[in-house]
């Protein structure tokens, strides 16, 4: 597998370390393994540039977004209506289909023809051309067609290989599923079981449910009903006829959730573990064997004789390392390179070169001790007295302890109501004392430091004050030209407003603690969300297509009496209307994706019961997949937990593990690009 | 701590190996560490007597039970009413005083004095005589009182020392719990500026919610609607009036409910994972030193020198051994003898010595070949043709298959409508089937076997079937006797005819695995489930004094109009009493229970509104509780998975580590009957 990293500012892998030993080989026509001629190293080098992947992703996100002026349309578009979605569609394809013909030519042949993925993007390229063309066919002979290759969109998304972490994630979710297939039967095993009692005990009761209607009559009625109340949804709604009648009964639920709802959640975080606990640790072996190899082929070919043993040349290491990671400074090189000839012969032995991924991995911080630039332009001023004097003061802690306070005053001055004018004018003199606060800042420290990469704050800060400097402005501005008070702004600065609040977090250790943990798991849930978004924008389209106009919403100053019952008729005096959910419906792609955001959020079975029966299904697989997904996000929280307790001995994996491995994993399909990181 | 295990049946722990050394010891006479002299041996045996711990567990559970029968009572009793209970009580803590005063006896005054599990119970007790004297004084004078001292009354079930498994998961959640109140305090700092935020946006829109009631004007109101959204319970209705006025605010609910649902959730997950590795290590090996010091000290009580080196004589390894594990058989004895002495000296060296607790633990299962009684009674008959192919058919693979197809024929019978006698008739069928089916297994396998105690399958076939079969005869000879037809009997016979159809889970092989993993998790929850209920009971009782009778239920079948809004004229058409939710009060401890229950599924604020505001700090102070409980558990399940992956070269801890163990853990404060598992 090719992975398209840019080379230019790639975090280095060994992988690429083999690739660039390689390219530095052909660059100086020692041997040249196979295509890896001058011209193929320029293609390879366009096609990780990263405008190149920009683009990629650009015309992704262009492709998914088409949803949102297509048909059911959320904005329509006024030119050209119907035909300008096509037309945009067909452009991303040429784009994807341009990107798979690069990606061939700095591919070889036999590897590219092999990866699944690449079928993948040109299957579903060539599916959606002809159901383009069907529908553009259909459309002119006016027939209403549907759009049926929406689904697919996401595929592009998932192929292109920039996307590896939600691909690895999917491919880790093939791999969980078998086993929690088997637990899943046991749990629905249990559900029709407790179904069956339900309907034996409470068939014959003649009990009613709140809407009047027969309670757990109906065999199916009741294993929906028995589903719902695993995910809790319609409890207590559920169990209430059934106690109302006698006391007892109630057990008979308490019992079922207990079961279905916490022993099952727990069997079901057993089983993802064990499946960990069993692949995992094969898997981090096996990346580990695959960095030596390759490490061990670069190696290889840039190895020249000297004495009784193979060594690569200083300067052949360092243009090496230079092609890899040309964004690091020289003297950063030099420490690597003393480490790696300790004994300063001028080359680097088999050992050590091997070692030089992770070298390349750790992170060295390098402090500039530059000098404010003040301290230059006007030194006499910057360092007389009442300077000094403020930049004392600046870097006191009772400084960061005023402000603190002045945030909590702040806090208090946003909730009261800003309608009284002095109010106003308080939000003035905090943007200010803000804003000086900022400048002082500068002032006493170096500002190239103060924007550090690593100070989050700083920049969290700064851009916060700006925008809400530039909205403030802006909506006085609004208001004294035009009577229009313009709400959207408005609503900008209360926001802006209240996050100054986040700062008081970083004053307390603890919390400051609380926020690293939560952006070391921050990656991990980017990928959940990815997986989610993909999952959401199929579910979306489908049932776009399955549910589109049942639910109708009518504004609040309405007068039809359609909007009582969301124009229709089935929905009359339902729970659904009365709570006022007509806005909950798939009329369009954004309705669809807050719907389902509140399915996984509540598995809302209301919803679900109001529209026609096989709309059950839907919500069931729906409900499915989304819990796989979260099982899946535990599994992988665990793995990124347990990643770094694996000792690092393990590094080097004995013999007969490695002769353990399929030959698949052993031998790299692509010996010169391959990057199983 | 004295950890009061049976000798008689105890799974041997090193300290208990320990004591029994010291009993051994005195015995002999040889020396008398304190005061176990044969009297205070005696004193030891019968307070581990099975019968005495019995006795504490039952009038634990009479104690806790009271709550059912005083007022407000679920059960009235009969006979001298409000007195009876008191009495009882007077009883329970006679029975507790007493435990503690034999506890006394059989400990060293200094241990017993520092211990706060024993201070805790004489307070406890003295505290509710102090309660009772009071009450009994205002019942006379006929004012009524509150009986505050019933929350207590879980301390007995917590602080006897039987539960120690309860008693550990509460010290864990003390240890975890500073760590998790951090990031509580993030969770609600960021639900407090979220409120904030919507307060700044909604407040002024005049929007009205479902029920008619201005929508986010109070900052309280919201901080609770936005504190209710995170348990997902009022999701989409609190959304709902503000997505019906613009689709973008439904944005603002989406962030809120990414961040503060599912990024907190794995922030503590993360939290209390990293408090496990911190914490769980250092832990195992404080045991794994533990254990080694009181094995050394149970050696050096019983070693006699021999030659050069110190050990320990034959018969007085194998009354040890006998001492502390009397139910392992002779040959098992021998088995580890053979092990410890492995070059037959007649002694047992330090080394194997030291490893006797771990010895013992394993598990040696000892197959007896039995014949089959039939086989000694009547071997003629049984070993003639028609029976050897009788025992072979049902020895053969289908003879499992063909019950399986008769399971499932059953579940389409059960599924029927059974008033038709034919399949009344066919119930008969199955059951004379599947008693056939036990008789022939019991007539091939040796009955011994077959009711070995690892055979829960045979063991739970057949009690179900013995159980239908009684409910089944005694329910025809009720409805023929009487026309009355039992519905409780007709109940059990439902239920234990559908539980019959859970044996076709142990013919697949996979649901068996899944299965055993749900048995290793069992004590996990089983602790889980005792922690809940102390928590249950004290929310409970404290719940009733405050709510009693604010929500009255009357039956289906009433015509007063009070039954329209649950007695309580606030509750006039509010959703509460529409759903019909009027039996979810507080008027006696299993009514409670149940709201419990239902709050912990489901966060339901509905319940939480209805009555006054007071009640808000109530349900949100129980659900932070419930949340502690689930994340404790959590934590146990992540440590008894992990428990395993800790390498046994750890159990020898460095001199280091030991150096910074603290002083308390490294000496312990018993030397004699210390217990640290």
């Amino acid at each position: 597998q090719f992975e398209p990293r840019p080379l230019a500012k790639a975090p280095p892998s060994p992988g690429l370390l083999q690739a660039a030993a390689y390219v530095y080989d052909a660059q100086y026509n020692r041997n040249i393994p196979f295509e890896t001629s001058p011209k193929a190293v320029r293609l390879y080098y366009l096609y990780n540039h990263w405008s190149m992947q920009a683009a990629t992703y650009f015309f992704i996100f262009v492709d998914l977004a088409l949803a949102l002026f297509e048909e059911p349309a959320v904005y329509l578009l006024p030119f050209l209506g119907k035909y300008a979605t096509s037309l945009v569609e067909v452009l991303c394809l040429l784009v994807f289909f341009g990107r798979l013909v690069h990606f061939a030519q700095v591919t070889p042949r036999s590897v590219f023809w092999k990866d699944t993925k690449n079928i993948c993007i040109m299957i579903s390229i060539l599916v959606t051309l002809i159901d383009l063309i069907v529908y553009g066919a259909l459309r002119i002979s006016a027939i209403r067609g549907i759009r049926w290759s929406r689904p697919l969109r996401p595929i592009f998304l998932i192929n292109f290989a920039e996307s590896r972490q939600i691909r690895r994630a999917f491919r880790s979710i093939r791999n969980t599923l078998p086993e929690i297939t088997y637990v899943f039967l046991l749990f629905m095993f249990s559900v029709l079981m407790f179904s069956l009692m339900a309907l034996k005990l409470f068939g014959d009761r003649n009990l009613k449910t709140v809407e009047g209607s027969p309670y757990f009559t109906n065999y199916l009625e009741i294993v929906f009903n028995m589903y719902v109340l695993v995910t809790t949804a319609n409890s207590p709604d559920v169990m209430m006829p059934a106690y109302d009648f006698s006391w007892w009964y109630c057990l008979f639920f308490i019992v079922y959730v207990i079961i279905n709802t916490y022993i099952f959640m727990s069997v079901f975080l057993a089983v993802v573990y064990n499946n960990y606990r069993k692949h995992l640790k094969n898997e981090i072996r096996k990346l580990a064997y695959m960095k030596r190899r390759k490490m061990i082929e670069a190696f290889n070919l840039l190895k020249v004789k000297e004495g009784a043993e193979f060594v690569v040349k200083e300067d052949q290491w360092k243009h090496l390392v230079k092609l890899v990671a040309p964004d690091i400074s020289t003297s950063h090189r030099e420490l690597l390179l003393r480490i790696s000839d300790e004994e300063q012969k001028g080359c680097v032995d088999k050992k050590s070169f091997v070692r030089l991924a992770d070298l390349l991995n750790i992170q060295v911080i390098t402090i500039k001790l530059h000098s404010h630039p003040l301290d230059i332009w006007f030194p006499h001023v910057y360092n007389s007295t009442p300077s000094l004097c403020i930049r004392s003061m600046v870097r006191h802690k009772g400084f960061v302890w005023m402000y603190d306070v002045i945030i909590l005053i702040n806090a208090v001055f946003i909730a009261l109501d800003e309608k009284n004018p002095y109010i106003s004018y308080a939000e003035w003199v905090f943007l200010c004392l803000y804003i000086v606060e900022i400048l002082l800042k500068l002032y006493t420290y170096e500002p190239r430091n103060f924007f550090a990469r690593n100070q989050f704050w700083n920049w969290f800060d700064t851009s916060i004050i700006i925008a809400a400097l530039i909205a403030t402005v802006l909506n006085t501005a609004l208001r004294s030209v035009t009577i229009y008070n313009s709400q959207q702004v408005l609503d900008i600065v209360f926001i802006l407003r209240v996050l100054r609040l986040i700062r008081i977090i970083d004053s307390i250790q603890r919390f400051r603690v609380i926020m690293n943990t939560l952006i070391n798991i921050m990656p991990t849930m980017l990928t959940f969300g990815g997986l989610v978004l993909v999952v959401y924008y199929i579910f979306s389209i489908v049932g776009m297509e399955i549910f589109q106009g049942k639910v109708k919403f009518f504004a609040g100053n309405t007068t039809t009496p359609h909007a009582l019952y969301c124009g229709n008729p089935a929905l009359k005096d339902s729970t659904f209307a009365r709570a006022k959910y007509c806005k909950n419906n798939f009329n369009n792609i954004a309705s669809s994706f807050i719907v389902l955001m509140e399915l996984t959020v509540v598995n809302q079975c209301g919803f679900a019961l109001v529209t026609h029966q096989a709309a059950k299904l839907y919500f069931i697989t729906f409900h499915i997949v989304i819990v796989i997904m979260i099982i899946k996000t535990v599994d992988a929280l665990l793995q990124r937990m347990f990643e770094a307790e694996i000792p690092p001995e393990e590094e080097g994996p004995s013999l007969d593990e490695i002769l353990n491995l399929s030959p698949n994993d052993a031998y790299p399909k692509n010996p010169v690009f391959d990057n199983a990181a």
